[in-house]
C-alpha cells in the first residue's frame, strides 16, 4: 500500500481548491473533474460512449434513469446544479459516469450509470477503499453489457486512485452479475432506515 | 427528504472551508471539527467516554486497536497528522469517535472506535446515507458494550446530520451485533480486492 503521507496528503488539496486540469477538460462547472489521466470515451460495440456525467445530462434522462433504482424526485436545473458542483467538488475522490447512446432521443441518451467514491482510512496506512454505489442500466436496454461495462470502468478507475479494493452492495439475485466484474462475496449488508 | 438544495449545498462549504467552531471546541487541527451541536462526552456505567478522535489519540493506542481489525501498519507523527487533518477537512461528513478509559495506562486509553461517513446522492432529492466503518473493541474490553455505544452514537450522528439510512458490512457472525443497534439485514456485500 502507499505510504500514509502519500496516500493523504493529496486528499486535503482535492477538497480545498478546484483540481488544475488540462486544457482540453471542461471545466467542473459542467463536467466532473478529474486530475487523473482520462481515458478518452469508449466506444462500445454499439456506438454507446462510457464517460463522466456532465451537467447537461439533466436534459438527458440521467435523474429518470435514477428513478428505475430508487426515490428519485426531479431536482430544478439549480438543484441539480448545487448538487452536481458539490459533488464535482470532491474531484477524483466522487465519479460518476454514464453510458449515453448519441443516436437515442435527446432526453433518453442516458442509458445506465454507476458512481464510484474513494472512502480514506487510518487503516493500511492511509489505505483507500472504493465504494461502488447507485448502478442502473435503462430497462429497455438491458441484456448489452452496458451495466457491466460501467462497473468495470468504476473498478478501474478506483485501482488507478490506489484504492486496495473495492466493494459494493446488492441483493443476492445480483451476486453473479457483480461476478462477472470480478467481485465475490465477503459478508453481510446491514441496514438503520431512519 | 431534505430538498436537494438544502441537502447539497452545504457540501461545498464544509469541503472547501474550515467550518466556523464555537470558542470552545478545539481546533481541527487537534480534533475532529464540528458544526453541529455535538453531545458532551458521555460517561458510560465504567468511566470510559465516548467522543471524537484527538490527534493526540496517536500516542493513547489508537493504532494498535485498529490493528486487531485490520492491517495497521504505524504511521509517524506527521503522517498521522496528514491522515487526521485530510479527515477532518471533510467536517461532519466524517466522524470517527472512541471510547476513551481515563483510568487505563495512557498508551492503551482508547478501547473502541468507530467511523462515519456520509455520502451524497442524486437520488432522493440529493439524499444523504451514513455508512459505519471500521468498528472495533480492544480485546480486553468486550463484553462491556463500549462497541454498541459508538455505534449507536454514530448512527444518531448520522440521524441528525439528514441522512435517510445508514449501511455497513459485517461479518455473518456479527447479525445479531447490529441488531442490537437497529440495523436489519439488506442484502450482500460484495468486493474486489487489488
Amino acid at each position: 500500500p502507499p505510504t500514509a503521507h502519500a496516500s493523504c496528503s493529496t486528499r486535503k488539496k482535492k477538497a480545498c481548491h478546484l483540481p488544475k486540469l488540462p486544457a482540453s477538460v471542461p471545466s467542473s462547472r459542467t463536467q466532473m473533474a478529474s486530475t487523473s489521466p482520462e481515458p478518452a470515451a469508449t466506444e462500445t460495440g454499439d456506438s454507446v460512449k462510457i464517460r463522466r456525467l456532465q451537467i447537461a445530462d439533466r436534459e438527458r434522462g440521467f435523474l429518470p434513469l435514477l428513478s428505475q433504482l430508487s426515490s428519485c424526485p426531479d431536482l430544478t436545473e439549480s438543484e441539480f446544479a448545487a448538487c452536481f458542483a458539490d459533488l464535482a467538488a470532491l474531484g477524483d475522490d466522487h465519479v460518476i459516469l454514464v453510458a449515453e447512446d448519441p443516436a437515442a432521443a435527446p432526453e433518453r441518451r442516458i442509458l445506465s450509470t454507476g458512481c464510484l467514491f474513494v472512502e480514506r482510512k487510518f487503516l493500511r496506512g492511509g489505505g483507500k477503499v472504493g465504494h461502488v454505489e447507485d448502478v442502473v442500466v435503462d430497462a429497455a436496454a438491458r441484456g448489452r453489457g452496458l451495466g457491466l461495462r460501467v462497473v468495470r470502468r468504476l473498478v478501474e478507475i478506483a485501482k488507478g486512485a490506489g484504492c486496495y479494493k473495492v466493494i459494493l452492495d446488492c441483493t443476492p439475485e445480483l451476486r453473479a452479475y457483480y461476478a462477472k466484474c470480478g467481485f465475490v462475496e465477503k459478508g453481510v449488508q446491514m441496514a438503520v432506515y431512519f
